[in-house]
C-alpha cells in the first residue's frame, strides 16, 4: 500500500489542498472583515480543520501541521497580504474561486483521508465516512466560527455527495488492486469534475 | 464492576440511544431540506458526537462507532429513506417525537457515560460531568452546525439539569453498591421520566 | 526548563485564568439567561476549552480539569450562586469586569500554553500558535455555542494580536535563556497591559 510514488503524490496533493482551502477562508475572512491575525485563524482552521479530525481519528501523531511548520509559516504570511491580493478581485472572481478552490480541496483531502484510512486497516465504510469528513469540515469550521449555517447544508447542490461518491469509487478501484497513483488521480479528478459539473449544470439533490 | 449482563444491557441502551438520537438529527435535517449525505452526517454527528467527546475524555479507542460499522451503514441507509418516513408525520408528531426520542437518548446516554467514567477510575464528581456531556454534546453539535442556539440553552426547562440529577442519583447508587444493572435502570428512568414530566407540566427552572 | 519556581508560577496563572475565564462565561449566560446547569456548561468550556485543545495537541493527559476536580467543584458552586452575584452589578460594570476578566484570562493561557508547548519541544513558531489557540479557543467556544459571531472575529480591536506578540516576544525572551519566571510574568503582563490599552485607545487593525 505505501509507494514512494504515492506518497510523493499525496504530499503534492496535500500541499495543494492546504492552500486552496486557506484560500476559502482568507476569502471568507475578507467577507468578515477580519484583520490578519482573525484572517489567520480563520484560514489555518479551514486548512488543517479536515485533516486535523481525519488525524485524530486514525490517531496519527504529530498532527500535519505540527509537523510542518512551513505551511504554518507560509499561510501566516499570506493572510498578512492576503486582503490586499485578495481585495483586487471582483466580487464575481472571488465567489467563483471560492468554488473551485474548494472543489480541489474538496477532492485533495476526501481521498488521501479515504487512503490513509485503508492504510490504518479501517473497514471500507469507515474509510469512505473518514474521508468525507476530512474533505468537508474545514469548510464547516470556517462557517460555524463565522456564525453562518455551513455552505454544506445550506446549498442543495451536490458537495459532501460528490466527495462520498468519489471516496466509494477510490475504494472500489483500491478492491481491484488498481494502482494507487491512477485510484487517487481518477478518485480526486472525479470529485473536482462532478462538483464543478453539478454545479454548472445547477444539478440539484432531491430533498 | 464489569458484568455480562451489565455490558449487555449497555449495549442495547447505546444501540437504543444512537438511533433515538439519529432520528432528532433527521428531523433536524428535514427542517433545514438537506440532501441524504448532509442528513447522515448531522444525525451521524448527533448520535455519535456525546460518545466521541466521552472516548475521547476517557481515551476509549477505537471510536464506538468506528469499532461497530454496522450503526454507521445502519443510519445510513436510514438517512436515505428518512425524509421519506419523515415526511408523512405531522408537524405536531415530530414535535412530540423530538422529544421523547431525544429524552431517551439523554437519559441513556448520560448513565451510560457516567458508568463508563467510574470504570476508568475517573473521581465521582468528573463522572457526573461526562455523563451529561455525553448526553447533551450531540445534540450541541446537532443545533451549533445547524446554526441554532443549542435547544439546551435556548429552553428554561431542565435538559442537561435532568442528566445531571440522574447521573448523581448513578453514582450514589454505584455508592451504596447497588446492583449495577439496577443502578443503570433506575437512573436512566429518572432522567426519561423527569424530563417527560417537567416538560409535560412545565416545569422552568428559575434564571 | 523545568523550574519549581515555575511550575508553582504557572499553577496559580492558571488558577487565575480559569477563574477569570469561568466568570467571563457566567456573564455570556447571564445575559442568555440559562440556568444553573447551561451556566455551569458555557463556564466550563471557556474556562477549560483553551487549556483541552492545548492538551490535545500536546498529548497531555489527563486534562487539567480531570485532574483537578477541586476546580470543576468550585465552578459549579459558583455557577449556582453566579447569577445572584452578577445581577447585582450594574450593565456598565459587567462590561468592563468582562474585558478585564477576559484580558487576564488571555495573558495567561497564551503564555502558558506557549511555555508547555516548547517544554513539549514544539518548533518556535508552532508554540507561538498553540499559546495564542489555548488564549482564545475557550472564548470562541463560549460565543460559537451562544450562537454569536466570537468576539474574536466581530471586533477590530487586537485580540489574538496581543496574544501573539505576546507569545513571541516569549519565545524570545526564552531564547536569550531569560529566567523563565520573568520571562513568563513579563509576556503575561505584556498581552495584559497591550489588551487594555489598545481597548482604552480604540486602537483598531486595520482590514
Amino acid at each position: 500500500m505505501i509507494h514512494p510514488r504515492l506518497t510523493f503524490a499525496l504530499s503534492i496533493m496535500e500541499a495543494l489542498a492546504i492552500f486552496a482551502y486557506a484560500i476559502s477562508g482568507f476569502i471568507e475572512a475578507r467577507e468578515r472583515r477580519l484583520d490578519a491575525v482573525g484572517t489567520f485563524l480563520v484560514a489555518m482552521a479551514t486548512a488543517f480543520g479536515g485533516g486535523t479530525v481525519r488525524d485524530v481519528l486514525l490517531e496519527r501523531r504529530p498532527f500535519y501541521w505540527v509537523q510542518h511548520q512551513g505551511y504554518v509559516i507560509a499561510i501566516f504570511v499570506m493572510s498578512l497580504f492576503a486582503p490586499v491580493v485578495l481585495r483586487a478581485t471582483s466580487r464575481l472572481i472571488s465567489q467563483r474561486a471560492l468554488l473551485v478552490a474548494d472543489a480541489i480541496g474538496l477532492g485533495l483531502f476526501s481521498v488521501s483521508g479515504t487512503s490513509m484510512a485503508l492504510d490504518a486497516e479501517m473497514p471500507r465504510f469507515t474509510s469512505v465516512m473518514i474521508g468525507v469528513l476530512a474533505g468537508v469540515f474545514g469548510g464547516v469550521i470556517r462557517d460555524v466560527v463565522c456564525n453562518e449555517v455551513p455552505l454544506l447544508l445550506r446549498d442543495s447542490r451536490p458537495y459532501a455527495t460528490c466527495a462520498f461518491v468519489g471516496c466509494a469509487l477510490y475504494v472500489g478501484l483500491d478492491y481491484l488492486q488498481f494502482d494507487n497513483v491512477y485510484a487517487v488521480l481518477i478518485a480526486t479528478g472525479f470529485i473536482l469534475l462532478a462538483r464543478l459539473v453539478t454545479f454548472r449544470f445547477d444539478v440539484r439533490l432531491p430533498h
